[in-house]
C-alpha cells in the first residue's frame, strides 16, 4: 500500500468505528525511545522514520508533529499533500486540535500508547472544542497492518554484580522502603530500563539498548512481580532473580492490577511515563492511583563507584576506537573516495573491535557538509555525501559496552575551514567549556546551567534547537532521566554520579553542522576556603580530540585555552598508549597545545 | 493578650468549631504582598511582622514557615516554645503537615486567604494523612481579634493618559478579545494591580503600592463590573471609567458569580492567584471555571513607550535623590553619629523632595554591618546600629512616583573594607554585570538567565537565598509578575518592555550583607551580521554609583571593567547636572574609571 492508500484505509476504518480522527504516536506500550518493529505504526502509516513524532489523522485533514531534529527529514519522507508539517513545541498538537476539532467530534487514541498526562492534555484540548477523546480497544492501524510483526522475544539475561556494583535484592529493599515512605502498597514499573536496573538484568528487545520489554509490580514487602513471556527466560535467569521475584505471563498484568483494585490498594504510578491503560485499569478495579515519579529513576541515575569505574573504563576503549577512526579519516579524506555511509561503517567497525562492546548505542550520525545540519541525520544511499575537502564533517556515535554506555560527537574540518565556521565552532566550544567547568551548589538543576552553554552563541544571535544535555545509563539507555540540561525547567537536581551529555551545537541549514559532545559525570568538588555551599562540578568522561583547526584562539579567554590544552593532554596521555603507532602520531599532533 | 494567650485562645476556638488545626497565612483576599491592617492576622497571632509567612496551629504543636529573607527575624519575634521555625521551601508546610496530621483530623482554613492551587496542595497533603481540610465560614482569628480594623477606604482616582500611554477602553477591548480567543464568557480579576492597570486608576488601600483593593469581572463584550465601596469613589472617577464600567458594592460579587453560574458561563480564573472562595462559589453556582493566567498580567508587564519614558524619567530623579544621600552619607559617617534609622529617614526625605514622588515603594532597608545580612531587614530602635568605620552599609529603597516605580540597592564600605569583603562584592558585581550584559533570543525565560548572576559566587562555594530579579510595575507593585529571574523554572518569556530587578547578593550571617540592585528593562538588541534569532537584552534604568572601594579590579575581566566605567560615566553625565555642587563633586570621584 502507498501512504495515500494507507491513510485512505485508516479513514475508512475510523468511519467504521464511529471516530472522526485518530492519533498515531511514535510510541510503544513502554513509551520507550526505541520501539520494536510492531510499534512502528507512525513509520508504517506516514513513511516518517525519525525517533519521535506524532500523526493526527482527521476526516479531512492530517498533520505530523516532529521536533527540531526532524524538520528537514519529515519533508523528505512524508507527502505534503497528506500531512501538514508541524513543529511539536512551536505548534503543539493540542493547539492544532483545538483549532480543528468540532463539537461532537470523536477523536480516538490507543490508551497503551499515550501516557496518563498525555491523555489528560488531549482530553482538555478536546473539551475546549466540544470534542470527545475515545480510547480504542483495538488500535485501528493494527487492523489494517496485515504483516505487522509480533512482540520481540529476545532472551533476558543476568547483568553481573561486577558491572552493577549492587545486588538486586538490595535495590528491591531500597524501593520497598521508598514505597513505605510514600504510603503506597505497590508501584507499577512501566519503564523497561527501570525493570532492568532494579533486577540487574538486560535484554535485547529493541535496537541500541539492552532492554527487556516487560512490566513489573513492586510491592511494599520488597517482592516483585515480573510480567515476562517465559520464552524470554535466558540461561540462569530464574536463579539470578531469586525467590523475591515472581514471574508471570504478560497477559497476567491486567488481572494483577484488578487484584490490587479489589484489595483497595494505593498504587504508585508515574503519570508522565505510564500508559493511560494501566491507570484506567487500576481505577476501574477500585485501586487508588497515587501519582509519583518512577521510584527507580533517581537511584538508577546516580551511578555507584562500580558503575563509574565501568564508565571510565569503557570511555577509554571508546576513545581509542574513535581516535583510530579520526586518524584513519585524516589519512583517507585527501583521496576523496570516502562517503558518509562508508565512514560510519568504519567507525562502527573500530568500536566493535573493542572489548565488552555489544552494539552501537544509537544509529551513528555521519553528516558531511549540509547533512551535518540535520540534527539526527541518518545517511541513506540517496543522501550519502562525499567527505571531501572544503566541508565540515559531524560524527555522533556511541557504544553499548557491558561496563557502560557512551555517546560522543566530534566535528572535523576536511581541508581549511572558513572564518565563519571557526567563529561558530569556537562559540560552541566556549559553551561546552563553560558547562564542563561549571561549579554549582548541591540542589542545582540542569536547567539552571543550560544558559552557560548557549551564551556565546546567543551573543551573536545564534542558538541550537535541542537540549544541551541528557542523562545516560549504565549499559542502558543512551537517553535516560530524570535529570537533563535543557531550556525547559526541570525540578530534578543534579546529584553526584549522574552521567549527562554536554553537547552544544550550531546548525546552518543547507551548509554545515557543528556539535561538540562529551559525556560528563556529576562529582563533588572540594570546596575552596570560606565556601558555604556543598559544591558539585563535572568530570568529563569522553576522551577524543576537539579539532584544533576549527578553534579561533582569539575568541578564547586564557582559562578556556588552558582547559582545552589540559583536556588534550589528558586525551593524549590516556589514549596514546592504547592505540597503534599511526594513530598515536596523529593523536600527538591533534592534541598539541594551541598556539596563541 | 500575649502571644501565648492568643494561641491558647485560638486553640480553644478551634476546639469549639470542631477543628484540630488552622492555617494563618500572611495574606488578604487579593493575595497581595502588602495587606491592609485588618489582614495582618499572622502578626497579630505570632508577632512576626515579615511580608510573607504562614503559621500552622495544631492542637499540640504549631509551626511558622518563612523564606530565606526572614530566618533570622522570625527567631527574634516569635516565641520558640510556641512555634517551630521552618524554612518554607526547604521544609514546606505540606511536608510538615503530612508528618503531623492524623487520620480524622480536621484542618481549617479561610478560603478567602488561600489560592485555588494552594488549597489543592493542602487537600492533597491532608488526604495522604487521612485528614480533612475544612473551609471556615468565619475566620477563627477574627472571632478573637476584638479590635481588628475595618477594610480600608482610600479614594480611587484616575491615572492619567500622560502616564499610562493607553486608554482604558482600549485595554478593555484587548482583554475582551483575549476572552473571546480563550472561549470564556468572563474572567474574574482578583489582583488589584490588574484592576488598576486595566481601568487606569490608582488607589491607596495598602502601604507602598497605590492599589485599590477591589475585584472586577471582565466580560466578553468588553464591559467590566467593578466591585467597590462607593465611599471610595475619588473625584472624577465615574466619568473617567465611562459607560463600559459598572460599579457595584463589594458584597455584590458573590451574587454576580451566582448569576454567571445560573447562565452556565465559562469563567476564567487564575488558580495561582485567585482565592479559593471565588472558585468554590462559581462551581457551586454552576459555572465552568476555566483555569488560565490573569489576562492583564502579561500586557501590564510589557510597558509601552509612554510608561518607559516615565520609568526613565523617574529613575533620573530617583538617582539624583540617592546620590544626594550617598554624598551626604560620605560626609556624615566620619563623625560617627549616624545610625540606620537616621540614615533611612534622611534617604526617604531626599526622595520625598523629588517631583511626582508619592511614597516609598517599600520600607527602606538600612542595614549596617551584621544587619545588612538580614535580607529584608527593617531597623527598629532595638536593632538600630551605628553606621561607622569598619562596616559595610547596605541600603535598599525605592519610590512610587506618578510616572514610575523604583527599587535600588547599593552597598557601601564605611572606611576601608577587608580583602574578603572586596572579593565577595566583586563576585556579586560580576554576576550583576553578567546579567546586565546578557543577550538572549526571544522566548528565553528569566530562569534561563538566573545562573549568569550566580556563577561567580558558585565558583567559590557561595550563593544567595533569594531570586535574582522580580518584575516591577509602572506606579504599581514593586514586585509584579509574571516574569521573574529565579532558580525555579518559569514558563514566562522575557518580552520587550518588561522591567525587572537585577539584584545578586551575598550575605555573611552576623558579619555583613552585600547586594547590588538596579532595575533593567528588556529591550530589543540590534542583531549582529549573521544573526538568526531575534535578540533581546537589558537596558539598566537605575542610575547610582557602585562603590569603587569595594571592587577588586584583579577579579574583573577587561569587558567587565569597561562595563563599570561606562555605567559610571552615564551616571555622572545624567545625574551630575541634577544635583548640588557638593553632591556633583562627590559623584565625580565616585564614578571615576577604575585604576587597574
Amino acid at each position: 500500500m502507498t501512504t495515500h492508500e494507507k491513510v485512505a484505509a485508516l479513514r475508512a476504518e475510523l468511519a467504521r468505528q464511529g471516530l472522526t480522527g485518530f492519533l498515531v504516536p511514535q510510541a510503544d506500550e513502554h513509551q520507550g525511545e526505541y520501539v520494536p518493529p510492531r510499534a512502528r505504526r507512525l513509520a508504517w502509516l506516514t513513511g516518517f522514520t525519525g525517533s519521535a513524532g506524532l500523526a493526527v489523522v482527521l476526516a479531512e485533514t492530517a498533520a505530523i508533529f516532529v521536533d527540531g531534529r526532524y524538520t528537514l527529514q519529515v519533508r523528505d519522507q512524508v507527502p505534503a499533500d497528506l500531512f501538514e508539517y508541524q513543529h511539536v513545541t512551536q505548534s503543539p498538537p493540542t493547539d492544532w486540535l483545538r483549532g480543528r476539532l468540532k463539537p461532537g467530534d470523536r477523536l480516538g487514541y490507543d490508551p497503551w500508547l499515550h501516557t496518563v498526562e498525555g491523555v489528560e492534555r488531549l482530553v482538555a484540548a478536546g473539551r475546549k472544542a466540544g470534542a470527545e477523546l475515545v480510547p480504542c480497544k483495538q488500535n485501528p492501524v493494527d487492523a489494517l497492518w496485515s504483516d505487522q510483526p509480533g512482540p520481540p522475544l529476545a532472551p533476558v539475561v543476568p547483568h553481573e554484580l561486577a558491572y552493577t556494583g549492587r545486588a538486586a535484592a538490595d535495590k528491591r529493599r531500597e524501593i520497598a522502603a521508598l514505597l513505605e515512605r510514600e504510603g503506597v502498597d505497590a508501584t507499577v514499573l512501566t519503564a523497561p530500563d527501570s525493570v532492568a536496573w532494579l533486577l540487574n538484568v538486560r535484554g535485547g528487545d529493541v535496537e541500541h539498548t539492552p532492554l527487556p520489554l516487560a512490566f513489573a509490580l513492586c510491592h511494599r514487602d520488597g517482592t516483585v512481580d515480573l510480567f515476562l513471556d517465559t520464552r524470554k527466560l535466558g540461561p540462569g535467569l530464574r536463579e539470578h532473580l531469586g525467590d523475591g521475584v515472581r514471574i508471570a505471563a504478560p497477559e497476567a498484568l491486567g488481572p494483577a492490577l484488578d487484584r490490587l483494585g479489589a484489595a483497595r490498594a494505593a498504587v504508585g504510578l508515574d503519570p508522565a511515563m505510564a500508559a493511560a491503560w494501566i491507570s484506567e485499569r487500576l481505577t476501574a478495579a477500585g485501586a487508588t492511583v497515587v501519582r509519583g515519579t518512577d521510584p527507580c529513576a533517581l537511584p538508577k541515575a546516580q551511578k555507584n563507584e562500580v558503575e563509574l569505574a565501568g564508565a571510565r573504563a569503557c570511555h577509554r576503549r571508546d576513545g581509542a576506537a574513535l581516535c583510530r577512526f579520526l586518524a584513519w579519516l585524516a589519512r583517507e579524506t585527501p583521496a576523496g573516495r570516502l562517503t558518509e555511509i562508508g565512514a560510519a561503517a568504519r567507525l562502527d567497525a573500530f568500536r566493535a573491535a573493542e572489548a565488552l562492546f555489544r552494539e552501537p548505542s544509537f544509529p551513528t550520525i555521519s553528516g558531511a557538509g549540509p547533512n551535518g545540519a540535520i540534527v539526527h541525520y541518518r545517511a541513506t544511499p540517496a543522501t550519502d555525501r562525499p567527505i571531501g575537502p572544503g566541508i565540515l564533517y559531524l560524527v555522533d556515535s556511541g557504544g553499548q559496552y557491558q561496563d557502560g554506555t557512551t555517546d560522543v560527537t566530534r566535528t572535523v574540518a576536511i581541508g581549511p575551514p572558513t572564518a565563519e565556521q571557526r567563529d561558530r565552532f569556537t562559540r560552541v566550544l566556549k559553551g561546552h567549556i563553560a558547562l564542563a567547568t561549571a561549579r554549582f551548589p548541591a540542589g542545582t538543576t540542569g536547567a539552571q546551567l543550560d544558559g552557560f552553554a548557549r551564551r556565546p552563541l546567543w551573543e551573536t544571535g545564534l542558538d541550537y534547537d535541542h537540549g544541551t544535555g541528557h542523562g545516560v545509563g549504565s549499559y542502558l539507555g543512551v537517553h535516560e532521566g530524570p535529570q537533563r540540561i535543557t531550556k525547559a525547567g526541570s525540578s530534578v537536581a543534579l546529584k553526584p554520579g549522574m552521567i549527562c551529555s554536554n553537547e552544544p551545537g550550531y546548525y546552518k541549514t543547507g551548509a554545515y553542522g557543528i556539535r561538540i559532545e562529551s559525556l560528563v559525570v556529576v562529582t563533588p568538588v572540594s570546596a575552596p576556603a570560606g565556601a558555604e555551599q556543598e559544591l558539585l562540578g563535572f568530570e568529563t568522561l569522553t576522551l577524543a580530540p576537539i579539532d584544533r583547526a576549527l578553534v579561533e584562539p582569539a575568541l578564547l579567554a586564557a582559562d578556556e585555552i588552558a582547559w582545552l590544552d589540559a583536556y588534550h593532554r589528558r586525551v593524549r596521555e590516556t589514549i596514546g598508549p592504547l592505540v597503534d603507532a599511526g594513530t598515536a602520531a596523529w593523536l600527538e599532533e591533534a592534541t598539541r597545545a594551541l598556539e596563541t
